[in-house]
């Protein structure tokens, strides 16, 4: 690979560009941003080599193309880039949900041989290209969901691509992974949100947030995530977190009623059997 | 003070011990302990000089006595140190709930003169006696309720204790204690042990664990935490909880709502005040 461009300079494409820095990538790193001050930043912090707003400028060189864009943006930015792109250029993506991906390229490229849809589970709470941390993708996992048509050997240089940067890279379906991240990733961040919200609305917030403790601050730190990426994967996996969050509630009601009727080994039957599994699991 | 002793030696009798040892706390540190291993093992840790699984032996001489049990293990204990304690002997707690501690030891008591409730706003997922740390209580808050007819003079000997371990001691009423700290502590617990149930229970556990990420671990660490104290938190603190349950449930229907109707505006206006509502005070 002789050049990868990254569209998108935020957190996530913004830490891939400085771990392959890093890890002597011996490419070229361009960028396609929507701010030229974007851009500027990327190559200040020695990101990039070059960075243009136009597609044309960056795309046609690309042997691999990177969208690190919210979800609801990748259709956009694939037709931005459609036409520029060389016949060879791979197209992958650092999105959340894979389903609507896959199904936005196939709408916009028709031929998904060159597409290899993925998902780094990483990231920060701070967004935008000045939270780029070289250090992010180390030691965590990459989903890469290929679709039967997709090229093996597409795939192969994407999956390098991630290990360059320390990341272990897995296959599985798009589905299972909408399914799996619905439960695991997006249903945890709806929770924060909703429960930070909840206590910011609430009578006597300024105290609760005053005595708040350590546990708290955890429990609610990825309610500091970007919202608009956040709301674009509630968009996007719709169906899949409203499943989760029905099987979160149906569990909540249990325990509401144990606990209004003070039934204290229904409460205590729960909570060790969710303390045996999150210490089996983590 | 002379001597203090310890009902109850876990993590948070434990952590108070080990951070008086390494402060130069200048009297004597006692523990009364249900299971001779748990004082042996105190000894061992160099937290304590001396314990008994009777309380005759230790609460005669003891000048403060600090209740650290779980929550509906307090009367029981309050009840086998009564006829022990000194006239002018101090009692104070470690408890989550404050109320019913109160109620507790007026029962008991009568006489809460020297009753000092208190509740240090700091905790480790690990349990027991190997789980102290004697830095748990640097730059944390410990709530003291004191009652109306509490000796100004018993509460002052509380604080300097806390203080003396680098805790910042605050004073309010414990009704308003028990409804913020539902909210803040208690509420969190609760939907982190049925998250970590709801997804252990499901289909693709293993998958659902398998692909967790920081983010998970962070947002469920508190599902770790002792299942017996948090039970107790629940059935004593049953009202406020079961408050904050539905106050999270309401907001909870309304995003579930949004995000079932497509409505991106609503998901993003929640996301973005919760987001703000935590970066201010956090």
């Amino acid at each position: 690979m002789n050049t990868l461009c990254i569209v998108g300079l935020g957190m996530i494409g913004g830490s891939l560009a400085g771990a392959l820095k890093q890890a002597n990538f011996p490419g070229k790193i361009v960028a396609l941003v929507r701010s030229e001050a974007t851009g500027v930043r990327g190559l200040e912090l020695g990101l990039i080599d070059a960075f243009s707003v136009n597609a044309a400028d960056v795309i046609c060189d690309a042997d691999v193309v990177m969208l690190a864009v919210p979800m609801l943006s990748m259709r956009e930015q694939m037709q931005l880039i459609k036409e520029h792109l060389k016949p060879a250029a791979i197209v992958t993506d650092a999105g959340s949900v894979k389903a609507p991906f896959i199904k936005d390229a196939r709408d916009v490229f028709g031929d998904l041989s060159r597409v290899v849809p993925g998902h780094p589970i990483a990231g920060r709470e701070k967004t935008g290209v000045d939270a780029a941390d070289a250090s992010l993708y180390q030691n965590r996992r990459v989903l890469l969901t290929p679709l039967p048509e997709t090229d093996a050997a597409a795939t192969a240089t994407v999956q390098q691509l991630w290990e360059l940067v320390g990341a272990e890279v897995e296959v599985l379906g798009p589905e299972q992974h909408d399914r799996v991240l619905a439960a695991t990733s997006h249903l945890p961040h709806v929770l924060a949100f909703a429960l930070v919200d909840t206590l910011a609305t609430q009578q006597e917030a300024e105290e609760i947030f005053r005595y708040a403790a350590g546990g708290f601050r955890d429990f609610t730190r990825i309610a500091s995530s970007d919202a608009i990426m956040w709301r674009d994967v509630c968009l996007t996996n719709r169906e899949a977190i409203l499943e989760s969050m029905d099987n979160l509630d149906a569990h909540l009601k249990q325990l509401r009623h144990a606990i209004d009727i003070s039934d204290g080994e229904a409460i205590e039957a729960t909570f060790v059997r969710a303390r045996k599994a999150r210490d089996a699991n983590t």
